[in-house]
């Protein structure tokens, strides 16, 4: 066992503060990771805040971590030392159920193991990126390509993949239109990935106060849905409508922005359950969907699309004295567009 | 004009009675069929009721039309005198956007003419089956093969066309396991056929009673859904689950016996909206979706695929004097499994 530093929440609500937690021994399949940066996701202020009513204390969040190679296990064929590598939002998983053998980790039927906030195989609870380092079986561990700064790529761990998975799952590319609901940490990075998927683009955020931004990164329109006249304005228009909001939608009327055949598909997890009209869908055969982050297979392939095509986050680097204001920040979404902590501030 | 006798509701939940209507001269692509047989849907019944909130009387209510050709307009080039035909819930469409062109008149982007209960091109009101004869143009004329008697066939005109469609849009098929929600007019066209496609089949229904119908229309197991266990046994099995109940689903429930990337499509129309928890969809990528009718390309090749499996509708002859009575009996879910119409009998 290794105690490294970390920032963690010791009960439900209460402000982060430093700490040690334990890591397990390298094994044989480990790699042992410095942490360099930790991007902070809105989901870790659900959990710090038990908004899904399951968490356990003392927590150390962070599921979107870049780092480097500091040691591997002697069955590691993958990494080296030296190596730079990310972790996101899954550590474990079956790996012997269909969804695992097909590279749909996350929807593992027995059920993964979280990067934080949950136990591992051997019943120890797992603990996240706001520390120093971390000990992760190299399956879970995914390269981070040369192109790519280690501080703009922790966010894509889990906001780059959650937006990039459902845009290739369903279609996103020339000839399509697609609108990204929310123009925060996922949002901005839905924009980004669909718009280098070739779509055609449109921001849909309660204001226009983000429209520069928007554009600057890759959206050919931008509306706010506080203005009426863009739900009549854009009727039947998309062909996918990415909700990365996690506050609970109008469901029939952004159904009604889609075309004939389109998809709604959410990404962000209200807590409340939703209203939705069923003859929303009827009309035009539309769907309603969710997508959750991505598998690990998938997971490299968007960083290598992300290297590929010079996509990083849009970060405002923090230190860890500043992880608590960060998280009150990102509740009154002031943030452009993901706090990222330097973990050398630990 | 010619002037035909009709089965009407003179005004909103009134009973039905004998009166006569006027049918278009026969137009240049028109055809004039002597109606035999209508059958009786659910949405008949919701319209007279006023349910959906638009409806306009005296109301001759009829979607599900099979006939004989009696006369044709001098430029009709599909069919002729004597052929067997069908007419289902649409008389027109505006022929000429995406939709249309590509064969989806149901999803008419600038809103088709429904057989019934709406007005044409011309602002007439269309009146539909429960009727001697009715005009329609030869574009929303599909033709009954002769390996399908025509009372049987007339269900199929919207209860087969409406599970039909989606169950091939969703590719239901060999390997696939497919779940009918109900066991009524359109969910016992739905076990036909989908066992037809080759699909396994469940039926979901509220309970046992209809079991040994179910199972020898084709399901391979039956289901009842009072039984709480049901949903802890059927826990993510379904490729497809078509729902064909019009009251208000738990959706949480029926999502969670979805497999990963698993489709609820709903068929059934509740008036009033439904709850949702946007969870039940995140968990393996699930989508909720809603289905329409079908187009008239479609309708035809439904026809020609329930005639090749020999599929008609299972059917309750009545006289047009057991109309009222009739309703009553679907309102109660007392029909096995769709009441057709002696046309003659008006």
């Amino acid at each position: 066992m290794t105690t490294v530093a970390a920032y963690a929440a010791p009960a439900a609500k209460a402000p982060l503060e430093r700490t040690t937690v334990e890591r397990r021994p390298v094994g044989e399949f480990d790699v042992l990771i410095d942490i360099k940066f930790a991007g902070i996701c809105h989901s870790d202020i659900h959990q710090v805040h038990d908004g899904w009513g399951s968490s356990v204390f003392p927590m150390v969040p962070g599921h979107e971590i870049a780092g480097v190679v500091a040691e591997t296990g002697p069955g590691v064929t993958r990494f080296a030392v030296g190596d730079r590598v990310g972790v996101g939002c899954m550590v474990d998983s079956c790996r012997e159920c269909e969804n695992c053998r097909a590279g749909l980790e996350q929807y593992c039927l027995r059920g993964n193991t979280l990067t934080y906030n949950a136990l591992d195989k051997n019943g120890e609870p797992t603990y996240g990126g706001y520390s120093h380092r971390i000990v992760v079986d190299e399956n879970f561990t995914v390269r981070i390509p040369d192109g790519l700064s280690l501080d703009v790529a922790a966010p894509l761990l889990c906001a780059g993949i959650t937006t990039y998975s459902p845009l290739r799952h369903w279609n996103a590319g020339p000839g399509k239109k697609v609108a990204v609901v929310g123009m925060g940490g996922l949002g901005h990075m839905g924009v980004k990935i669909a718009h280098a998927l070739g779509a055609e683009v449109t921001v849909l955020s309660q204001s226009l106060r983000k429209k520069d931004d928007g554009l600057r990164l890759g959206a050919d329109h931008y509306y706010a849905t506080a203005d009426a006249t863009t739900f009549e304005k854009l009727r039947g228009t998309f062909d996918i409508i990415l909700s990365t909001v996690s506050a609970p939608l109008q469901l029939d009327a952004y159904l009604s922005l889609l075309r004939t055949d389109g998809a709604l598909v959410n990404v962000g997890a209200p807590e409340e359950p939703v209203s939705l009209n069923l003859f929303s869908l009827l009309n035009g055969r539309r769907t309603l969907a969710g997508s959750g982050i991505g598998g690990i297979r998938e997971t490299q392939e968007m960083l290598d699309f992300c290297a590929e095509h010079g996509l990083g986050a849009e970060i405002e680097l923090i230190g860890a004295s500043e992880i608590n204001e960060a998280y009150e920040r990102v509740l009154d979404s002031d943030v452009r567009y993901r706090f990222v902590i330097d973990t050398a501030t630990i």
